[in-house]
């Protein structure tokens, strides 16, 4: 495998390809690619893009593209592996072609069946169930250039990237609270702390995960309904969007997903609890083991876990090392006294510190929204002697 | 009173009289003031600024100025006042001359006695005792002409001018705390929360306050030195200038201030404790009352206080509606036990909710810097039904 410079003459197809990938669905289990396919003389012979987990890979669209345009009709496109492309093909794609059978073949296996001379990739696979596609592509003496676009190809699917890296979802705590870390009055009341922009910010960042989260104890005091509910114009909508698994081009239709609602706890939710509506699938996760929970919702092939508290459920995710990300809705308000934002943390002094570090600062409203990720443990070092501020 | 337009031709002096104003302590019991005397034709006759407490006003430093350059020698310097200045001189000054007789003379009177034809004034005095000196003035036939750069003329001397609004000293409430709310782990440590750039800022705010207010318990906790210890080549250092009180030029010997060290409560400080060392002059009121401990400092001529805290008597400034101003630094870190920045607000439910508003959000090394204002009480109010974030 050689890396290939960014000034590469692969650079346009591979810039169309990402353009194909970016029509799949933003948040699925399966990552979005986009493939293109060239003869020799750089024309091309075939485009596709992958629609979402259960409808082809964007390399079997492709050929299936390919042969529909080189006129093979309706029973080539049904066996669109068994198309065979002109001498000097080189594939584009996003991701390193899979090599594994799951709900489709392996790609590696399509591409060297057409007839594939050369294969471009962007980003190579970082999961490791599906990987070695580009080593058995080598082997069977296809040239690869890999690494083309990478960073672009990793932007298509972060959260995929990030996930397959750490072996579980990606975790993102959501915390909102005064500045004094309060989440309530004294009296429990909470509604609201903080403004409408922070909270429209919510909810465009509930649609960037595969699931919502909360403990028992939130589900039953708040009896919150923990939908994505956006303005028919917000862009944060496009995240939603699961395009038809037609084979056609996809400005036709698409539906609308809902994350999954998860519940954590032993207790009950009342028979009238908002979460047992059909606005979307509600998971209850009788355990109070954060791993065990990421497993389950890892085994539902998602990348990106919303967890929304409370702070007994926050505090047991940050306890056992599962938080990735901490977005903080701090409202520049005083309380004085009601419940604290994370519950205990097992931490005794100072030494044990929890530090994280702010990646960004954004005024939402009359609000700020602090993004940080885990920073290096422990106090600041002391100053010469008798410093006191 | 005429207001003058921007593009006066006094701007010239007037940006004079700004310039020697600044040469004055920053931080005193009186404003900084600059005054420059021209003759009909322009020319400059003298100049003067105020170099502190005790010390002559601007006005009478620039009548004795003019005395000088015209060569009355040392009889006419010591009645400076005497000394009869050209037909149609004008003075130009940065705060209306004062009307009443405190350590020196009103300085309306003396301008009349010298003969003074127009006046320019930048900033008309806030002070109700020490206004009227421009009524006086333009009664006794004298031209007036106000508000000509009277924006930079409130710069020089912002704290001033507030608390002169106020009616008492202007309060800045400094709380440092992780996110959630902690001044200290479950077992009472908290050294650092903050990194050393967050601790240098508070030397550099210490340094804009006439005094730095703690409640008994911090000083007993934590023993305090509470001075302003910066670097030789900090630019802060500049507020803790106190020029000599010579005649001459400001380029001579200076000396450094510390701001006065209060404790408010009724326990008794150690022998041994810092706060009774000879850095600093140290004040103590047995007191719980925050009206009273203000009262006591406007007394002393102090127009910012720096109150540090703890969370009892920040809380007790607070219910008050004595605070003016939040600096918060915001450590990114948790701690999920441990004491409160502030202690109980009186607020019982989220209607009750005290509300700030953010003036400046900036980045000090890793932490994070508010600064705030009152802001409007109150929740939100409820975006449509079901909403839950
Ligand atoms: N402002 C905000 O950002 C925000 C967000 C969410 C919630 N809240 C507030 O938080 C309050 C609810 O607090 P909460 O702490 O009770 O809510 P929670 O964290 O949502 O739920 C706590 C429950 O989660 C279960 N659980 C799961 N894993 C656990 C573990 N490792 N250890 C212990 N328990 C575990 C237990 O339920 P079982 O006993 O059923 O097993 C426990 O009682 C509500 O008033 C809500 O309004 C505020
Ligand atoms: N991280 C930070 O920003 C920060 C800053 C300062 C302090 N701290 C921490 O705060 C802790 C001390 O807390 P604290 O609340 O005891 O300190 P505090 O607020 O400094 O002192 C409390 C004492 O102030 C007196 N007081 C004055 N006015 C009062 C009023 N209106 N009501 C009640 N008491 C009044 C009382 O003393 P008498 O009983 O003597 O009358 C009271 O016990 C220390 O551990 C210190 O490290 C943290």
């Amino acid at each position: 495998m050689s890396t290939t410079p960014a000034t590469s003459i692969w650079e346009t197809p591979m810039r169309r390809a990402l353009e194909l990938a970016a029509r799949g669905p933003a948040v699925d289990p399966n990552p979005r690619v986009g493939c293109v396919l060239l003869d020799a003389a750089g024309h091309t012979l075939g485009e596709g893009f992958h629609r979402g987990a259960g409808t082809p890979h964007a390399e079997v669209a492709a050929l299936a593209d390919a042969a529909r345009r080189a006129g093979g009709g309706e029973a080539a496109l049904a066996e669109a592996g068994a198309h065979r492309l002109p001498a000097g093909t080189t594939a584009v794609v996003t991701l390193e072609p899979c090599n594994h059978t799951g709900r489709t073949g392996p790609c590696a296996e399509a591409l060297l069946e057409a007839g594939v001379a050369r294969v471009v990739i962007a980003q190579t696979d970082p999961t490791p169930l599906a990987a070695g596609g580009a080593e058995r592509l080598r082997s069977a003496g296809v040239e690869l250039l890999t690494g083309l676009l990478a960073d672009e190809a990793e932007q298509l699917n972060p959260w995929f990237t990030q996930s397959a890296r750490l072996g579980r979802p990606v975790v993102t705590l959501k915390l909102a609270s005064t500045l004094d870390g309060r989440v309530a009055a004294a009296d429990g009341t909470s509604q609201w702390i903080t403004g409408p922009a922070a909270r429209l910010d919510v909810h465009r960042q509930r649609a960037t995960a595969g699931a919502i989260v909360v403990g028992t104890g939130t589900a039953l005091a708040d009896d919150p309904q923990l939908t994505v509910r956006l303005p028919e114009d917000d862009p944060a909508r496009a995240l939603l969007r699961v395009p038809a698994p037609a084979a056609d081009d996809a400005s036709g239709s698409a539906t609308l997903r809902q994350p999954l609602r998860v519940v954590v706890g032993t207790r009950e939710l009342p028979a009238s609890a908002r979460l047992r509506d059909d606005a979307a699938e509600t998971l209850l996760l009788p355990t109070h083991d954060p791993a065990e929970v990421l497993a389950t919702l890892a085994g539902r092939g998602i990348h990106h876990v919303w967890l929304e508290g409370g702070p007994t459920l926050a505090a047991a995710f940050l306890r056992a090392g599962l938080v990735d990300r901490l977005v903080h809705h701090l409202a520049p308000a005083l309380l004085g006294a009601g419940a604290g934002m994370v519950s205990d943390l097992g931490i005794g002094t100072i030494a044990e510190i929890d530090r994280w570090q702010l990646q960004e600062v954004a005024r939402l409203g009359d609000d700020l929204r602090l993004t940080l990720t885990p920073g290096p443990a422990g106090p600041h070092t002391p100053t010469p002697s008798g410093e006191d501020a």
